[in-house]
């Protein structure tokens, strides 16, 4: 019967969490603001990444950053720092994922006035943060080489509910048993659609390919310049 | 008041989380079954690890394992062909951890009987896996090398919680910015007494180290051979 009660309150609580994101979604596309979440493992990548992604939009961009972390300050630093564009950090105080809620306080805080291009890095984890719908118009979800290329398989919903996967950290590909095929077909196997994306952001192998596509993305809704 | 509500429904089930993993760590040690909870972010290397350390055990102890994921068979497959050890696979039903209520089903579907040494692999994940006590006697946090030498700082519940902590995946250090120093720096900010192995599967580093540490900890539960 315990189970039976948990079941109901968490469909209740994603239900309500995904109704609240779709009025951010459709608030945002309102304003013509773009908002992208970045999901992942912990040390995948995410903020290396989107320095170089960053570094090729913001000259055409207003681009904003929260970086949501349980504790430290240390990727806000790093964004701020790195691109020099508007970035907040947010702490969860213990949660291992962003609600819809969260997500709508931290815009607040961020403040979208005056920018078109909001990216949120969500919490490093592979598994919670794919049931919240954050309301980003898109969810770019990265594998990186050494966690191996067998994580689709062992975390379904995260590639389910990815828009767009980039696998990371390539030039270490050498030193780790990672096959870019097999990677891709575990993906195929969780999600039909997604386009993947090769990449480092060390060499910058990809990150062109990535950036470009994002960019349609995000002119698809705050307009082509 | 809907976030007040949340918060007691959380700690209320932690409480009782809790409860139920004292009864079960307190049987188990009455049965002689040293009870090994492994934890780590998706892809540190856990099964790999624990199979180097299976081997140079499964000699001088009856050794059982169960296998947590959310999907996939991959990892019982991975111990059960290496080692040769019961072993079973345990799949979550999409849950981001293992209450203490799993992990008594587990145990009861692996059969504790005939064995006097338990492993736990738990979900891939750097977060909520640490809000829940699974009534294990030691918990064995990993950190990988290429995660980076900041995620104790970042994720600070699983390194509080755990009694022993692991650096894995040394052999790739050349490629990666990652210091032994500030990684160990980062873990006793979190917690001053677990010892750090600085180990590595492949090259064999520090595995016996760990390995000796783990075989001290299950024998004050089941006795010297």
């Amino acid at each position: 019967m315990a189970s039976y009660k948990t079941v109901e309150i968490k469909e209740d609580i994603i239900s309500r969490n995904n109704q609240g994101a779709s009025r951010i979604r459709e608030g945002l596309k309102g304003k013509g603001v773009f908002y992208l979440n970045v999901m992942s493992s912990p040390g995948s990548g995410k903020t290396t990444l989107l320095k170089r992604v960053i570094d090729r939009l913001k000259g055409d961009f207003c681009i904003g950053v929260i970086e949501a972390d349980i504790d430290s300050e240390e990727d806000a630093g790093a964004i701020a720092e790195a691109t020099g564009v508007k970035t907040i950090q947010m702490h969860t105080g213990g949660a291992c994922h962003i609600t819809c809620q969260m997500s709508e306080e931290a815009l607040e805080a961020l403040g979208v006035d005056g920018l078109n291009f909001v990216i949120l890095e969500n919490i490093g984890n592979l598994v919670c943060p794919a049931e919240f719908d954050t309301g980003a118009h898109e969810n770019l979800v990265l594998l990186s080489v050494p966690e191996g290329d067998d994580k689709p398989l062992k975390y379904p919903l995260m590639f389910e509910v990815a828009t767009m996967v980039a696998i990371t950290k390539t030039d270490v590909m050498p030193v780790f048993d990672f096959s870019v095929d097999r990677a891709k077909e575990n993906i195929r196997m969780r999600n039909e659609k997604a386009p993947v994306f090769v990449t480092c952001a060390r060499t910058d192998e990809g990150v062109e390919e990535l950036t470009e596509y994002i960019r349609g993305k995000a002119e698809g809704i705050c307009g082509r310049k």
